[in-house]
């Protein structure tokens, strides 16, 4: 998508083991029917792994994408996808960020890069306007990623260069591991950190001056205007997002009681007025940080001035708010600021790490994790040195926090308690009980990646009303609902755009916005069915990794321990029912598509 | 000293370069002129060493000595000595150590080992019964001490195994790492760890058998009981150290207005008694350690149970409860406690910490260190968070911890204000001011390896009137008994055995001692004698590499800025005075032995 090459993406291939970087393109025809970012990553993926390697071994593929959305005008564009296999679930694994380094990829002449093999010793990619190389990354090997990004700037001579790098957490191959950008946004989930720390790969930077064409600048630019008045009207993100975040669900979440508290224990966290973002808006907000680009901002800037957890940053943001807070009992703000700007500077996911920590504290409780193991430290539920300490050692892997650092799913197995992991498929849940929202509840057992709110934003409906208000308590015609978000999300992670913008734009609109930068005059059929075919695709990934109707299920305590308490109490997921019913819709038996759907999709 | 060779050292010479290993004597009239532990070690380093080398390159030796007292029945006797050329100083880089590494090493058939080279991939050295190897450490690079023990431990299925070992702050070559034993006892000063991290060498394992033969066994062991009576009956081995452990000294020193707080900015710091011996002893500790065979027993096993500083360990010892508390204005003996537990776990030296960090709070305070260095952390006097989290982000080289990580002087250098380190010679002062105890800095100035209290601890006559009492606030007749502290300190630390035996026991008693364990029936001026020998040939090295009378000197506050309060108020040191009249009585010109001095000890 650039020199005017309309469709065709413009790909850099860098293999590590040979230290050969080959330019190559993607044709029109595999654009249309993947679109970019996590489409064409998992078309990627899907056609170049052999199953079953090891995703820590050379043979696994890192692949960075962005879409043809990406640094355009197109709202909320600042973003890019992360495709490989995971480390920590052995399936897909893919995270998708904000921040500048989306765009930035796509300034300097790339659409996407695979990274293949494994280097000798540490290096990172250096890709400025079209052109790419590896450089020696030793004397940043072991640094967090605050300092790589200051250090490997200050040595190219390039302040507006961009990086997505590791921290001590990657290198070490912490399962839980993510990739860094803007010193504090992540491509956090499931691993993707460990799989370039395990290439020795420490950054990708990024640094170019041409911006992407669009097939008809003038007709996105009215689109665009219209979106962005229309993002500006709306409650979510033209008020609530920009004024105090996504940590605005605190309360709200807390009040439908489903705000897992305790690994989810309850749905109902005492302390979620301390946390809530109201209360970080009175505290310790500085201010707003937009990624690349966008009209919302919900980023939180922030200061905490009273020790012990003095810090500067970024955050919390409502997930890490939540995991490091809720999740574990802990109700002290400026603890969970802490933690999340230490899992930030050592590249680890908080989402996964406050889940984890949480499962360990019930472990803890429950007797099974033998004190002399914890150095004095009481690993109960509230203790907020808990969630400090341990990213800490998580992030280089020391004393307990090397037990840390294999994930919620392990950790509970080693310990003989695997149902007290609260994890789809090796992935730790987000921040949602799905007791109170069952639709969500779907969406987690469904995600082709494991535990994951971005598959399937099920709240939009089931709690916010949004497009229309459902009923969260049952289980009933939930499946039709997470299929459409399952796909219209997967065209956002491909176009590559923020989710966000679904909260006041329709598929209608979003085809409407995209049609203009592509020039594929789409129908939103032929949107939503894009988003089918690349949601199938992943689908068959994970199954020919050994992933079935097993898999696509949730923790036991969701299934068969009721809510204890508040507004869904007495409930439990009827995950059963919606399974059914979600699998006649997709087209699939026993968690995967038939031969028919595949035919249908153009997968065979 | 075993197998009946009753004179002949056995030592172990690695190459790790070359992967070689091979046993060396050293024969009996060097043996009688250098006796064991420092003064072999610093005999070898003298004669192996070109001068001007980089500490931290191959042609650096790292030596770990025994005596001829380590591990027999001499009470206090379970040290060990560790000499190489300082990278923080480029002078001589000598420390001592407890715990129960050193009497090991000798059960396992050795006097000594001499590490040379680097290996080309991180190994640690196994000995057991005579016999040594190399053995990848590629699995613990990056992990912490007490990993590291546990897990080498398990590997070679020894749970007996003794390790000295370092933690990332050696690996990552802090300037003021130490090198670590019974996860608790560090040889910590003058950054030992940091050149064993530059030979990639993470850990040396010992474990043996065979007791070190003595000449007289029956006549040691009736000398022995005398000794340990008199210990028993003196007030401080007997009930001030096992009791208060050496935190007793806070409250004592504080009073003598001598406990330097804020950088040395004061000597009464208004915090001490809430992190006082006694309090310690109210509230934390749980118990008392003793290093192998020692009748004392004044390491302090503690817990801390309030967060945010839990932590059940050892310590803090009095000179880490002052250089992390009184000198950085922190009166918060949980948080002391738990930086100094951080400390022995990342293989940092707290001292040189404690005091980098103190410099540092005065460079911000005054500022000279602007607050974009340290992420929203105030590093103000009396911030419990920063020695806690400087701690750890020293031992993994991490935002502002890379700063502190070269010590003060480099520091208080890189900020254009040399004058704020409060170091000589590069070593960083310990526990004691001497403006208000003015012996005691002519030891300080004199002190071959920089800023030490182990040289010459005139605290004993100057505080605590051991064998007399002198008036700390004169100059006055203060060297002899420097030169009489040192040379009789190096002949401990080359017997080698503790220093807190010479509260109880005098030259007499301690020469009684040795004549028995090494048959050299000697009297004590040739222990005195064999001491100056000793210390002379340290100087002669520390010349060679260009220190001479310019750099026997004190801080600049400390010659000029009066003491501001308390007992010692309106005192500088008077130290030319005091110098002239050491160098006369050693025999000394402009800080050099002269070539009589030289030749009447036998070192030409």
């Amino acid at each position: 998508m650039w020199r005017g090459e309309r469709t065709a993406l413009r790909m850099l291939r860098v293999n590590l083991s040979t230290e050969s970087l080959k330019d190559e393109t993607i044709d029109e025809e595999t654009a249309k029917k993947f679109v970019g970012g996590r489409g064409i990553g998992v078309k990627i993926l899907y056609d170049e792994l052999k199953a079953g390697i090891d995703p820590l071994s050379p043979e696994n593929k890192l692949i960075f994408m962005t879409g043809p959305a990406t640094g355009t005008v197109f709202p909320a564009s600042g973003r890019f996808h992360v495709i490989t296999k995971s480390p920590l679930t052995g399936g897909i694994g893919d995270s998708n960020c904000g921040g500048n380094w989306g765009p930035e990829l796509r300034f300097a002449g790339f659409d996407g890069i695979i990274v293949e093999g494994k280097a000798k010793d540490p290096v990172y990619l250096w890709i400025k306007n079209g052109a790419g190389e590896l450089k020696s990354a030793e004397e940043y090997w072991g640094l967090g990623v605050w300092d790589t990004e200051d250090r490997i700037q200050k040595e190219l001579g390039e302040k507006r260069a961009k990086l997505a790098s590791i921290g001590p957490a990657g290198e070490k191959l912490v399962l839980i591991a993510g990739i860094m950008n803007d010193k504090h946004r992540a491509a956090g989930r499931a691993g993707v950190g460990a799989v370039m720390g395990s290439k020795k790969l420490k950054a990708v930077v990024v640094r170019g001056e041409r911006k992407p064409a669009v097939f008809d600048p003038d007709g996105l630019s009215r689109v665009v205007e219209k979106a962005i008045q229309k993002l500006k009207e709306n409650a979510v993100t033209g008020e609530g997002l920009p004024k105090l975040g996504t940590p605005i669900l605190i309360n709200v979440i807390n009040e439908s009681g489903a705000l897992p508290t305790r690994n989810f224990q309850t749905g109902v966290f005492p302390g979620a007025d301390k946390i809530s973002g109201e209360t970080l808006q009175k505290t310790i907000l500085t201010g707003t940080k937009p990624c690349w680009g966008c009209p919302i901002a919900c980023g939180r800037v922030s200061k905490v001035t009273e020790p012990p957890y003095q810090v500067e940053g970024e955050g919390p943001e409502y997930e890490t708010d939540w995991s490091l807070g809720a999740m574990c009992g802990v109700d002290d703000l400026n603890a969970i600021t802490k933690a999340h700007n230490i899992c930030d500077e050592m590249g680890i996911d908080p989402i996964s790490l406050g889940s984890t920590v949480a499962c360990a504290m019930e472990l803890y409780e429950k007797g099974l994790i033998p004190k002399e193991k914890l150095g004095g430290m009481e690993l109960k539920f509230g203790n907020p040195q808990a969630i400090v300490e341990l990213a800490w050692r998580t992030g280089i892997r020391s004393g307990f926090g090397d037990e840390i650092a294999q994930g919620s799913k392990r950790l509970a197995e080693s310990y003989g308690a695997p149902e007290l992991a609260m994890h789809v498929k090796g992935l730790e849940l987000p921040a949602y009980d799905p007791r109170g929202i069952k639709g969500h509840g779907l969406g987690y057992a469904t995600s082709n990646r494991g535990g994951c709110h971005l598959r399937a934003y099920m709240i939009a409906p089931e709690i916010l009303g949004i497009p229309e208000k459902l009923d969260p308590l049952t289980p009933n015609g939930k499946a039709k609902w997470v299929i459409a978000f399952q796909d219209i999300f997967s065209m956002a992670d491909s176009l590559v755009i923020c989710k966000f913008l679904t909260f006041a734009l329709t598929a209608d609109d979003l085809t409407a916005l995209s049609n203009p930068v592509t020039g594929w005059n789409w129908s939103v059929d032929d949107f939503n069915k894009t988003g089918e075919r690349i949601y199938n695709i992943e689908r068959m990934f994970i199954n020919r990794e050994g992933f079935s109707r097993k898999d696509d299920t949730l923790p036991e305590r969701l299934l068969k321990e009721p809510m204890p308490e508040g507004p869904a109490k007495g409930h439990v997921v009827e995950l059963d029912q919606m399974l059914d019913e979600y699998y006649l819709l997709r087209g699939w038996e026993d968690g995967r598509p038939t031969a028919e759907k595949i035919e249908e999709l153009g997968l065979r």
